[in-house]
C-alpha cells in the first residue's frame, strides 16, 4: 500500500509498504485525510531540525483521521466502520512522568513520523495504519475526516491554552498566524478570551485569523508600530501565545504583556536573545508548551460537537499521489494555510 | 545629620542633610544599621544600571533598621523607642496593579535610593529617616538591628520563593551564592524544600551557602561537570532560583530542571541568549520575580521569631564614616557577603 | 421621581424620591431596565434573609442599565447619552481585602439594595440613579438595555466560573436551573466546558437551560436516578456549579463529582448536612463564591461583543408601575425566568 | 510468625501466620516498629467505620518500619540489611487516576490493614512482611525504626499541607491535637507557616502540640471564647487544617478563617451540619485530603535528614505480645499520643 516516505531533504517518495493485520489490543484504520504539519515540512526541507536528523527513510505524517477497518482481539470501544482520529502519541505509561500525568514528557515516547528515536517511528501518511486501541478516538456528528484530522494540531493548541492558565476574560495576543497560531486563537476563544489580537508579517495568514474570529489581525512588518498602544501602563495583554518561533515576536511580546502576565511559547525556535531584566522587572512568566496528552481526545470531542470550527483553515486538499506538490504548497504561506492529503 | 550620598560613579560622599519632623501619619526612625545592596553597588561602580542613570546626587540605601524617635499625628501601631525595620517601598495604593495585589508593579512607586524617578527618591543611609507609618514594622524578640536590616533582601527572597509555587518536598537548585542566593536558599528551606544545591564560580560565597544549610554547594567554574548527574532523565530539579544574573547559569539550569519545572530569575541580567527549544520541549516555566510587597512584614516576623537565621550572612559591620571602605569591601566577593553600615 | 421601595415583607410600594445632581466624580444614569433578583425577592417575600433584616424602607434593585444623563466634574470615560450598565458594588479600595484584589470581601462595602449596613444602601429601581464613575460601564454594540442589565447576574456567574479553576474541556454539572444556574452554564460554556449537564426539580426552568446550550437538562424530581450513570468510577464530573442553594443537590453532587473535583456553591443556602467522609475520601473541593469585582466590566464587554447571549433568559419585561405584579411573577418558577422592570 | 489480627470489635489476637519468601520484584522486611493508627483503633473498638466492616479476620497495621531480610529477583534499590519504611499503599498504576498522578484515588487500590476490599488486605503488624519493591523506602541517617514508622502518618500530613496550597508565611489553625493534628502542625511549619495555633478539648494532647513548636495551643472546651480574637475583620487565619473530625471544630473554623481562606479536612467525620451561607459569603474553600502518594518517600527523606522531628510524639513503645494493652492505651488520649509496637 502507498505511503509518503522521506529519504532525505527534498527527497520525498511515494513508497509501497506492506499492510499488516492488527494484533491484540490494536486497530487498523484506513486513513482518509492527513494534514501536513510544520515538522513534516522540516524533514522535507531540511532533513530534520536541530539535533534531530533523518538516519533512514521514514514515513511522515501525524495528523490523520480515517475509518476503522479491522479490530484486534479485545478491542471494543470502537466498531469496524467507525470514523476516527488517530493520536500519533504513544507514551509508555509507567515512567515517572507518565505516572504524574505528564505523559508528553514520557521517557520512552513513541510519536508518529519522528526521527527522535532510532529506528525512527514511522508516521501515518499511508493508506492504512495499525495502531494501539488507546490511539483511536471516535469522531461523531456531521464533520469530515479532514476536520477530524485537525484534532492533532488543535490538541497542541488546547494544551497550550491550558498551559496559559485560566483565560476567561483574558486579553490575548497571538504572535504568528500560521495553522498553529490560528488554532491557538480558536482555543483561546473557546477558553473564554475576551479579546484576541493576532500578529504576523504577511497578510494572507492574517486573513485566516480574521475569519477564525480574531478581534484584530495586525501586520507587524507592514506597520511596525501597530502594537505600540498595547505598551501603555506597562502592558495590556494578560497572555501571549507565541506561535511564530521568531525571536523578534517574543521580544515584542515582552513589551505589551502586563506585569505578572504569561507568555506561552509554542514555536520550536532555536537560540533567542531576551532582555532578561524585562522578564524580571515585570515578573513575566515564560512557559514552554509541548504536544499534548488528554487534549487529543478533547480535540476530537470539540470538533465532533462543533464547539470549535476548524474547517476554514483547511485551505487545500490534494490526492496522496500529488504529495510532492502538496509539500511545496504547504511551504508557501502566501497561498496555503493547512494542506491535507486525501487517501 | 550625616547621609551617604552618591554623586556619580565612584563619587560617594558623606553629606550633611537636614533633619525633619514627622508629619501626620509619619514616623521618624533613627537608623541603626543599613546593608549595602547590589543596586547600591551599581550606583557606586557605574552610576546606575541599564537605562536608569543618576541625574542628581542621591542618598543611597534601602536595607535599614533602627529605633522610633518620633511619631506624627495619628500613628499608633508603634511606640517611640520601638525597634523597627523600614520598608523602602511605598506603592500608591490606587493604580490598577495596587488594586490587584500586585503592588510591586505600582504605576507610581516610590522606592528608597532609586533613580528610576526624577527627582530621584532618596535612600535611607542617613542618621534618621522620616517615613510613612505603613513602612515601619516592629522587630520583636532577641535580634539585632543588623539582623532586622536583613528583612529587605529576605523579603525579596521570600517573594521569589512564593513565585516558585509550593516548595514543600521540592529539589531546588540555587545558582549564585551571593547574599540573594543564600537568602533564597534559606527561604526555600523555610518553605519546605527537601534538597537544596547552591552553585557559584567562587569558593568563598559557597562557604556561606553551606553554613546556611545547603545540602551541597558546588563550584561550577572549578568543576564544570559537577551538575551533570542532575541531567539524568531530562532533569532532576523541580525548581531553580537563579540569583546570579548570569546567562551561563540560566542555560545550565535548563538542562538540570525536570520537564514542567520552574526557573525563577531574581537577577537583573541584561540580554541573555537562550535555547528556546529546550524551554518548549521540556515545558519549563521561566518566571521573573521583582521586589516584594507583603513579604516585607513577613520577613520581619520571621527574623523576629527566629524562623530563619540571617546572622551568619552579615560578614562585616562598619561605621558610616567608613562608607567608602565599606562599599569597596562590599564589591569584593572573596571577602564579603553582606556588609552593613552602622549609624 | 419613582422608585420601587420595600417597607416590610409583602409591603412593596412605588415611592416618590428626590432626584439629585451628580457631584464631582459622579454620574447620573437614567435607568432603562432593571432585573428582579433572588435577593430582591427575599426582601419582598420575607423582609430579609438570615440575620439581615429590613430596619427601614429601602429602594430595591441592583441589576440595572440605562443612559448617562449628566456627568459630575472630572468624569470623562463616558459621555452624556452613552448606554451603560451600573455596577451595584462600591468597595472602599483601602481595606486589606481591597488591597489584595479581593474587593468582594471589602470591610466597608456599599452594595445597592442591601440591608447589611444601617442605614441601608438604597438600590437602583428608580428612574435615575447618581453613582460613582467607576460603577458605570459603557455598553457597545447592538444589544438592548435589558440585555445590559443582565451584566450583574452574569458577573456573579463569571466569578463563579473563575472560582472553579480552568474549565477548558471540563465536564460540568450545574444544579439548579434558575437565572443563576442557566447563566452559570453559559459562563461555563464560554470558559470552554466540553460537556454541561443542568439539573432542576421543575421542567420549565430546564427548558431555558436547554435553549442556553446545555448538553442535557435533567429533572431529578421526576427521575431520581437520572444522575446514577455519572457515579461510575467514583464520579464523572470535573466540576459542579451548585446554584440551587439546596442541600439535597449538594449531597447528590458529592456522588457524581470525580475525586479531586470541585464544587462551587453559589446558592446562599442555610444549614446543610454533608457526609464529610465523602469530601475527605474523594478529596473534593467545596468552594464558596460571592458576588464579583472586575467580572462586572467583563460581563458588560461579553454581552456587548456577543460573546454570550443572555437574551433568551429575559422571560418578562414589565413597566415599573406594575412592580408588584412583576415581583409576584418573578417568584413563580413555572412561568418566569428573569423578570425585568422597564422605566 | 506472630501477627496482630483483629477478628471483631474488641477481639484482637496474636495469631501465628506463615512466613513467605519474596517473589520477583518483592522484598521481605523484618518489622521493627509499628504505630497504632486511628483506623486500627476503629477496627478494634467498632469492628470498622461507616460502611466498611470486618468480614473476616485481618492483620492490622500500616505504619511500619524494619530491616530488609531478603530480596526477590530483580530488586536492587535496597540491600539486605538496609533499614526501611514500608508504604502501606499499592495503587494499580494503570487506572485513569493513577495515570493522572492521583494514585490515592486508584480504582483498584490495595492498602494494608483495610477492609475496603474483600478478601481484606492484611496489614503489617507481623514479624515480617513481603511487599513490592516500590513500597520500600530506605531510611538513612541517625534515626530509629520507631521514628521511621512515623513516615506514614507524616505522609498523610505532608499531603494535607500540599492540599492547603502554599503555606509560606501563612497563619494556620490546626483543630485537633492528636497525632495527625500535631504532625499536621509540624508539616505546616516545615512548609513555612509563620504562625500556628492548635486547638483541642483536652490539655494533655495540647502539651504535645506545644512541644512540637506550635505558637499557641488552646483548650476550646475549657475556654470556649479563646478563638474569638481571631474572628476580627472576617477572620484571621489563612488556612485551617481540621484534624479532629468533629463538626464543632469545623464550624468554629468557618468563623476565624479569612475570606478566601482554605480549610483542609483530614478527619473522617461522618455527617456534619454546616452554615453554607458562611462558606459562600466568605468564599471559603473546604478541601478534603486523603492519604498520600509520593509524600511517603518524602516523609522518609524528611525524617532521615532531620528536616522534621517526630520523636517527641512517640509516647509509648510496647512489645507485640502486649498488643492488647497497647491498643487500650492508644485509645486513652489522657495518656497516649502515638503508641508503637516493637517486634
Amino acid at each position: 500500500m502507498k505511503a509518503v516516505m522521506i529519504h532525505a531533504a527534498r527527497d520525498l517518495r511515494i513508497a509501497d509498504v506492506a499492510a499488516t493485520a492488527p494484533g491484540p489490543g490494536q486497530v487498523r484504520v484506513r486513513i482518509g485525510a492527513g494534514g501536513i504539519c510544520g515538522s513534516d515540512l522540516h524533514y522535507y526541507q531540511h532533513g530534520g531540525f536541530g539535533v534531530i536528523r533523518l538516519k533512514e527513510p521514514m514515513v511522515l505524517g501525524h495528523e490523520v483521521a480515517g475509518t476503522v477497518e479491522a479490530l484486534g482481539e479485545g478491542v471494543s470501544h470502537v466498531a469496524v466502520g467507525a470514523r476516527v482520529a488517530v493520536s500519533p502519541s504513544l507514551p509508555c505509561g509507567v515512567c515517572r512522568f507518565c505516572q504524574r500525568g505528564l505523559q508528553q514528557h514520557c521517557l520512552d515516547m513513541r510519536f508518529y513520523g519522528s526521527a527522535m528515536r532510532f529506528p525512527h517511528v514511522h508516521g501515518a501518511f499511508r493508506e492504512a495504519v495499525v495502531c494501539e486501541a488507546v490511539q483511536v478516538h471516535e469522531v461523531t456528528g456531521d464533520v469530515s475526516l479532514g476536520e477530524a484530522a485537525m484534532a492533532e494540531p488543535l490538541a497542541v493548541c488546547l494544551h497550550a491554552a491550558r498551559r496559559a492558565g485560566p483565560l476567561l476574560g483574558a486579553r490575548v495576543l497571538v504572535t504568528g498566524s500560521g495553522p498553529i497560531g490560528v488554532l491557538a486563537a480558536i482555543a483561546a476563544r473557546r477558553a473564554g478570551a475576551a479579546e484576541i489580537v493576532v500578529t504576523d508579517i504577511a497578510n494572507q495568514p492574517l486573513a485566516y485569523a480574521r475569519s477564525a474570529g480574531a478581534d484584530a489581525a495586525l501586520n507587524t512588518a507592514a506597520h511596525p508600530e501597530v502594537l505600540d498602544p498595547y505598551k501603555a501602563d506597562k502592558g495590556q495583554f494578560d497572555v501571549c501565545l507565541e506561535a511564530s518561533g521568531n525571536g523578534h515576536a517574543l521580544r515584542a511580546a515582552l513589551d505589551v504583556v502586563r506585569p505578572g502576565g504569561v507568555i506561552v511559547t509554542l514555536g520550536l525556535g532555536g537560540e533567542v536573545s531576551l532582555p532578561l531584566n524585562t522578564v524580571v522587572a515585570k515578573e513575566i512568566e515564560l512557559r514552554g508548551t509541548f504536544r499534548f496528552h488528554e487534549e487529543f481526545g478533547l480535540a476530537v470531542r470539540m470538533i465532533s460537537r462543533k464547539l470549535v470550527d476548524v474547517k476554514p483553515l483547511i485551505s487545500h486538499t490534494m490526492a496522496v499521489d500529488d504529495a510532492l506538490v502538496a509539500f511545496e504548497l504547504a511551504g508557501d504561506r502566501s497561498q496555503a494555510m493547512k494542506v491535507q492529503l486525501s487517501f
